[in-house]
């Protein structure tokens, strides 16, 4: 559906930022590794060319800018060595929630921990494999959903256990709504290329020690069929996400359980793709209520 | 904030779609009376003026066109008699959950129910305070949080309570995310005319008979206690819509139960803004999965 292979979003040096189609060295498969990008012209989800205008990268940026995004979902208990170290059943239909548009964030920014989320005990990490819907889709069949797919990114689903499981009424999404707590990309990765999401080596690293490490062919609900089953009755629109759940390994689910800590340093990622590297920063609020 | 008092999207005679700010006849407080609007020329949430040109109403619309809509936060037990009535316990904090910007409708929309949402019983109504943000806030206080707000419509929730409470495993979202599942308007009352949103009467009539009726005055977070709440950490942005919750009465709560069907007449009301009438339309599915 799109024209460019690897789509990014860049500060480049000239000080503009651009949408651009990333320019890997052979062999390399990380898009945080590209150094250069082709410049995309025009709308990401309509009209568009990759120009042959070359520019060098600053700082790669969320890969969609936030007039680009429409919705934000996400499945829980998608993979079901994480229902299991979670104590709570495997799910018959996707688990859904949502996340607003301001908890997105870019490869290497900082995840904000506001005093609220410092408070009590639970902030955790969560790799997920992050779908981008293309095109307006509805009632689609599992055998066509990934027509639908723009690409693929990875993401963090930070989360805060207490906010999320003890304060919220059993709702997730107080926990998990926080600025700047989806972080994803480093790019999209067009699924012209990756043509199987369900293939792909998913890992978090804190610190550089390996936390989580499992397969996307682990998900109970596939991609296809989370977006066959998400658009029934429900239109998913260009600029859709779909986080779509983490293995296991979250520090909620080890003994002893490991929550992260200010200036810590965390990084998703997902053959094929690339990874993203955020640093924990605890932050003060703005105002006291 | 604004220049306009009642604000209105609407279908004219004209044939085009506008913004407008409703003409209201004398003594007449329901938008959905209006038969004219000042047309608006601008930017809803940035610069725009109410201009002399006045148009004929053919059809209110969803008060705002879904590229100006960002993020619907609702609320859920925020009225005790209606968490009674759930058999849930009375939140110490708002209970969050979201619901997609597709689920967005207007005033005078049907109602679509899709066959998945046929499917065992539990289709519900429920009336609820509109507050739209105006303005960027993050971190406001209470005494200042309705300083953010662009004014007040009536939505309804409409609710599966199967999907929302059985099959869901634990979060709501999925039995309230239907297309079409959050009517709203008739148009948004400028919080410089409503400066008071907790004493208005709220009610819902189905098929003509009244079936939920309380006073904002009851919520247990209030708007801006809720504003002040949410914005912790968490940047809400003009275009951000929160359903503030229902009272008692709604089908689930009744004995016996009492469901809405194919053709059913709901019409939610609030004091000062008027109300939405929308009939229920179970629908066939675009395609077989």
């Amino acid at each position: 559906m799109a024209s460019f292979s690897r789509l990014v979003r860049f500060l480049a040096k000239d000080g503009r930022t651009y949408y651009g189609d990333a320019i890997l060295p052979h062999g390399v498969t990380d898009i945080a590794k590209a150094k250069q990008a082709k410049i995309i012209r025009g709308q990401i989800f309509g009209k568009h060319d990759v120009t042959d205008q070359v520019e060098d990268i600053r700082l790669l940026l969320a890969p969609l800018a936030l007039d680009d995004v429409k919705t934000v979902r996400c499945l829980g208990l998608n993979y079901e060595q994480h229902a299991k170290e979670s104590n709570l059943p495997i799910p018959k239909f996707p688990v859904l929630f949502y996340k607003p548009i301001t908890s997105l964030a870019g490869p290497t920014d900082p995840i904000p921990v506001h005093p609220l989320a410092q408070q009590g005990t639970g902030l955790d990490y969560e790799c997920e494999l992050v779908a981008i819907i293309g095109k307006p889709c509805s009632d689609v069949p599992e055998s066509s959903a990934l027509d639908y797919v723009l690409g693929y990114a990875i993401g963090n689903d930070v989360s805060h256990r207490d906010w999320q499981l003890k304060h919220g009424g059993g709702q997730w999404s107080l926990g998990k709504g926080f600025d700047g707590w989806a972080p994803y990309g480093p790019g999209i990765v067009s699924s012209k290329i990756i043509k199987d999401p369900q293939s792909l080596q998913i890992t978090t690293k804190l610190n550089g020690k390996t936390v989580q490490e499992s397969s996307t062919k682990d998900m109970i609900f596939g991609v296809a069929k989370t977006i066959a089953f998400l658009s029934q009755g429900t239109t998913l629109l260009p600029g859709d996400l779909i986080f779509t759940g983490t293995p296991q390994g979250v520090g909620m689910g080890r003994t002893p359980q490991l929550w992260l800590k200010d200036g810590d340093i965390v990084e998703v990622g997902l053959e094929g793709v690339g990874s993203c590297v955020n640093r924990v920063e605890f932050t003060k609020a703005r105002s006291k209520l």
